[in-house]
């Protein structure tokens, strides 16, 4: 099965052959070339193939983590003709796609995702970005993969709890799109696990390739996450996994969808359900009020000062909101403390 | 006078008002702060307008002063809709070009060039990169302006040596692609100087227009470059201006043309002597020829451990070499040292 976009392929099943006339380099973290670099190796074919790891978590997405893998780039004489592979989760991919973006002006990757979040989202549409002490994905580069390769037997090691948090993210595109396919989700049994990865890809793909540049719809896919990076910056990117906290972040949108009449407090508890059975987070405790509002227009949708929310507008649909009065976002949030 | 680019547009003369609706940032270094950014404030019409000064020299074009600006425009609240100016020579614009691609996933920037070398060269054509330990540019994007503003009035101040290092790209131009500019460059008077650097900027535009991602024609405007880079790699971008390496540069370009047959003994005498006219150097004293020669591998044209050597085929003609031997290398620099 493929998904064609036009710039490349999503392909699903097992990992092809992979042929490259330079040299390659793997970039894993340590979990995942533990298990599976021996799986993927003999799968290349390529003139010299060099592997840098980097540690796994949303606080290893960071300048130094980009540094080393240049200095391995760089170390073992890659050149303009080389090929970057990202193998792992969202951290892995967002560094590899952003780092093979700016070396030597740009060279080609491959996202081999390994986890559930990275098939169903990060992999798919060429956001590459890094975090810094002002926030999440400030810094990156739109960048798209020569190839995205989504085989789903990866994910049999994957953790129940990463596991979970992959399914925010596909529950995020079923709200916001596809309310049959929501259903399917609140009704979820193992063996239609495939059946929803790829229908999330196709959402997903679909969206980016009518707006690549996120200029309009694809920002859609931002529900949840404005409020999902205050609550990953205030919490130091430890304390959750990105899912958990766009599950948080959807609830907290959803209360203010409810507030402007958007959704129906069963809409809402709907939703709530939905990622409780998941086992996914929908409550937190903000810290500080002031600096989480703060953050909140830290957000890069932000412009001339007026946060851009996504919020759910009924089930299956979303709607973009510039206008909330501050009194209203400040009301909302108040009820996280 | 302008010059009109698939995607942006080069106007001559004095910089005319800039409106943008946002924020600005304006990047520069201490010395045309101090002296002109008096009088570019007045021409601009934002929102907000705030100003970030890096050092300048070769040596400070570092992911350091990647960061200086990245965090002044994370202080300021710069967003997605917010416009960055580079203001000053090559090493502004390069780092201010990059900056502004990595900052939200990239932002518009505009370049006004204030020394001849960005004028005439660096400013055109959307390379922007930084330096590391391992060498020039070898992190970097392709990141086209918005717009070029070229106001020869700012070289008044500049010195007698970075206004003769910018001499270095346009003989390089003129030695690459027209015979009979070089000619002009060789009777060179102080009133020819905006024909000139209006020729020099025609030709860049042109080369950049028909190749922006240098797959081919582009990587002629690399003469000298490969050797140069090695020199300041060596030197640690101290003791030459960027121009006065690619002086040295294209002298051993020469060297290796001559020995190819691809100039006379004439016609690199007569280069070495237009570029001794500008008081630039034409001799360099190697220090590790081994390392020197590495260095010149890990230019971003070597392909699969072969070199390309741009080099003169006649003066006003330029050729590409892979396939130049080894020992032909060596013999060529065990001249300068």
């Amino acid at each position: 099965m493929k998904i064609t976009l036009p710039s490349y392929t999503i392909t699903f099943g097992n990992i092809p052959t992979i042929k490259h006339d330079g040299k390659v380099l793997i970039v894993t973290n340590p979990k995942i070339s533990g298990i599976y670099l021996k799986e993927l190796l003999p799968k290349i074919q390529a003139k010299e193939i060099y592997c840098v790891t980097i540690q796994d978590g949303e606080k290893y997405k960071d300048i130094k983590s980009v540094e080393t893998i240049l200095e391995s780039a760089f170390n073992h004489k890659l050149d303009r003709n080389s090929l970057f592979i990202a193998f792992g989760g969202g951290v892995v991919g967002d560094i590899t796609g952003f780092s093979a973006g700016i070396f030597h002006r740009g060279v080609p990757f491959i996202q081999i995702p390994t986890t559930l979040l990275s098939q169903v989202d990060s992999s798919v549409g060429g956001k590459v970005g890094i975090n810094n002490q002002f926030g999440k994905n400030l810094i990156g580069l739109f960048n798209q993969p020569q190839a995205v390769y989504i085989d789903t037997s990866f994910l049999k090691t994957l953790n129940n709890r990463e596991f979970n948090a992959g399914f925010a993210e596909i529950i995020k595109m079923a709200v916001c799109f596809d309310y049959n396919f929501f259903k399917k989700i609140s009704n979820y049994t193992q063996d239609s696990l495939e059946e929803i990865i790829y229908k999330a890809v196709s959402i997903k793909s679909e969206v980016v390739t009518k707006d690549e540049k996120e200029q309009g719809i694809r920002a859609a896919l931002n529900y949840g996450h404005t409020f999902a990076h205050a609550i990953e910056c205030e919490s130091g990117y430890e304390e959750f996994l990105h899912g958990e906290a766009v599950s948080i972040g959807m609830v907290m949108a959803n209360s203010l969808a409810y507030k402007l009449n958007l959704i129906t407090n069963e809409e809402l508890d709907e939703i709530t359900k939905t990622l409780e059975r998941f086992n996914l987070p929908t409550k937190y405790k903000i810290k500080n009020l002031r600096r989480f509002i703060e953050l909140l227009y830290m957000d890069k949708k932000t412009k001339n000062n007026k946060i851009k929310f996504v919020l759910p507008n009924k089930i299956g649909n979303f709607i973009f909101k510039t206008s909330v009065e501050y009194e209203l976002i400040e009301t909302t949030l108040r009820e996280f403390q």
